[in-house]
């Protein structure tokens, strides 16, 4: 049988047994509504409180600081779009980057559209934003600064510390969105210095269609989502219990065995690195030393990501060209494009991004398949004859 | 050991064995992103699009009209926002009723707050909206008509195929909160004449945290969480697969056996209505006709509903006073106040809500214990006595 190796963990993950089994009785025999006051309800309602206690735990946070979202996505929307109402009478202007994941990018075009101003800093090639281009944007009328921890793409930890330091001398807030560091690597929201902080469950081995958006105490973010009382009526719906329950116990299980996953993953991750760059016209995309421990992304020239994507999974290789929110796209990634690629190289992408699930054969695996894939994909390119007798 | 009754099916219910069933594949082995092109993923896009199918069919809808939600207050708050800012040239006027769900009534509040006008249309002793007051109140700038299919704390179903006759006359848009009537009662969105209808999978036996707005084919509706382009763009956020299958099964489940179903649920819900009703002093809430089959819910004098539901607790019966979302609060209920009960008398309020996993003999049971409790609970009360000698 052929082995089936998974290698798109900033895609979504597989869920973790321990958060499977924590789930479980929450899809089964309580499944109260925690607004009830019954105690199958109650039941419901401390199985949340005590989730939020470990979620709040886990990145340095206050348990009331917490508050549940359908997602990542939902999370961002809500973090920017409200703090453009609270904010509107001090102004309109939000800077961000040009590398954010769209659910942060898309929600800033709806806003433009809507009378905001955004500055996109620029990054360089490792993705990474200058700080005094940072200082230079921020004007009297800026609200927020939304800068996310890490790329999803390409793997850079950007510097939100260092951003946050300077948003606080300006009395600007700051939001990140941290969904791909989030259990993957520290993250703490006093030593970050941010207000706001996204997060979702899927990334770290938790359900899909859960997420948090952590904000700061004192930040009083106006609903989003209006209706029903859950979360201090800061996000109307009955509570996915079952989601919330898994999130928690994934994020715990990841937090507990942080130090052992960054040496592993970061071990497999570099061999990957190493071995791949090896292929001729190879480059690494992201930041070689502020890096998530787990990605692995490349271009390779006269290569077309979508095609190697698909040749990889006939040899059960799950990977991913640019990121999976866009992959339904022809265009290239937008992250490659900023961080100075020309079009025809960023298409040749291949994100390889494993967790603690993916072992050392995994890696022996992904290193002996692609590279005669790309060879024979190369073989069939027309510009790479041109490619290797130099007229490219 | 004591019986264990749960009556709060309007709350939410217990997870159907068989979309438990439908969504373990997705909870363990079939973890892909929807949006990635490789098998995996693929498998999990299939199950997406199924699902979709099977919920289209229940409403009678096409596949490309149903958006997956985080649940039914995301269906509201996405079709009345998204409604406002696509029609903000027409007007800003919106009729609705002062019973909807807090996640349609406090959206229109917000709503309010933003510039603008609603119209809240009374209800009559059951419930029921007048249609010559819903004309009257249409103006040349009332861009939506949202008034919801059936009451939550009532069980009134109210008549939104004349409503959207009504409005399609003077070429307004309508939307349901259709939450508490799908997988109930029947619901074709064509017969309803609708152009927008939310539903929540928990209220039918499917899982928390996943819900749907059904978008006529036409109406371009704009995106209410921006981001990534799933949901064509309309909904962003990475699926919650396994919720999605397990809602498409559930309602399914509902569907192919409703006629059976509401025989059996009416029954057990007119046995209760018959026979708490020989209690001194109460009264039906609601409709005692246009009725979902499985709401009994009644007012009782010189009693508090939250001692009643705890009394109940205590015996092993859920049941709620009032609606799940708003049972934190000490207020009675808006919709109790809104059918002309005095607040004394709307705080006395209970609600039984069955579906086809309640049995005769909880019914029975429910029936043996709930009139000794409010015997009792009046004993104890202050405005008893006043009460039986004629004083009050």
């Amino acid at each position: 049988m052929q082995r089936f190796v998974y290698a798109d963990n900033a895609g979504t993950t597989a869920l973790s047994k321990t958060a499977l089994e924590a789930m479980m009785p929450y899809l089964t025999e309580f499944y109260g509504n925690p607004s009830s006051i019954y105690s199958l309800g109650r039941k419901s309602k401390t199985a949340i409180e005590t989730a939020r206690q470990k979620i709040a735990a886990a990145i340095g946070a206050k348990a009331e600081e917490i508050y549940f979202t359908g997602g990542g996505s939902e999370a961002d929307n809500w973090a920017i779009r409200s703090v453009v109402e609270k904010m509107s009478k001090k102004g309109r202007h939000i800077i961000s980057t040009a590398i954010e994941h769209h659910a942060v990018l898309h929600t800033l075009k709806a806003l433009e559209k809507q009378g905001c101003e955004v500055t996109y800093l620029p990054v360089d090639s490792y993705g990474q934003i200058s700080l005094d281009e940072l200082k230079d944007a921020i004007r009297d009328d800026t609200i927020l600064i939304t800068i996310m921890m890490a790329n999803n793409e390409i793997g850079t930890i950007l510097p939100i510390a260092e951003v946050s330091k300077i948003a606080k001398e300006r009395g600007i807030l700051v939001h990140t969105d941290a969904v791909q560091a989030v259990g993957h690597i520290p993250v703490d929201v006093d030593e970050l210095g941010v207000d706001m902080l996204s997060l979702a469950a899927h990334k770290f081995r938790g359900p899909k269609g859960i997420g948090a958006l952590y904000v700061r105490k004192g930040l009083f973010l106006p609903a989003y989502l209006t209706g029903g009382g859950q979360e201090k009526g800061r996000r109307a719906g009955t509570e996915n219990v079952a989601g919330i329950v898994g999130m928690a116990a994934a994020l715990e299980e990841a937090i507990a065995n942080m130090d052992e996953n960054i040496k592993k993953v970061t071990a497999m991750r570099d061999r990957l690195i190493e071995n791949l760059l090896k292929i001729q016209f190879s480059r690494l995309t992201g930041d070689p030393v502020n890096r998530l421990p787990g990605t692995a992304s490349f271009v390779f020239e006269c290569i077309e990501g979508e095609s190697l994507v698909l040749s990889l999974d006939a040899k059960g290789i799950c990977a991913s060209s640019g990121s999976a929110c866009s992959s339904a796209s022809l265009d290239p990634s937008h992250v490659l494009l900023a961080i100075g690629l020309p079009h025809e190289i960023a298409h040749g992408s291949l994100r390889l991004t494993i967790n603690e699930d993916n072992t050392d054969e995994d890696i022996d695996y992904i290193l002996a398949e692609v590279p005669p894939i790309i060879a024979r994909l190369r073989e069939m390119s027309p510009l790479w004859e041109d490619k290797i007798n130099g007229k490219l």
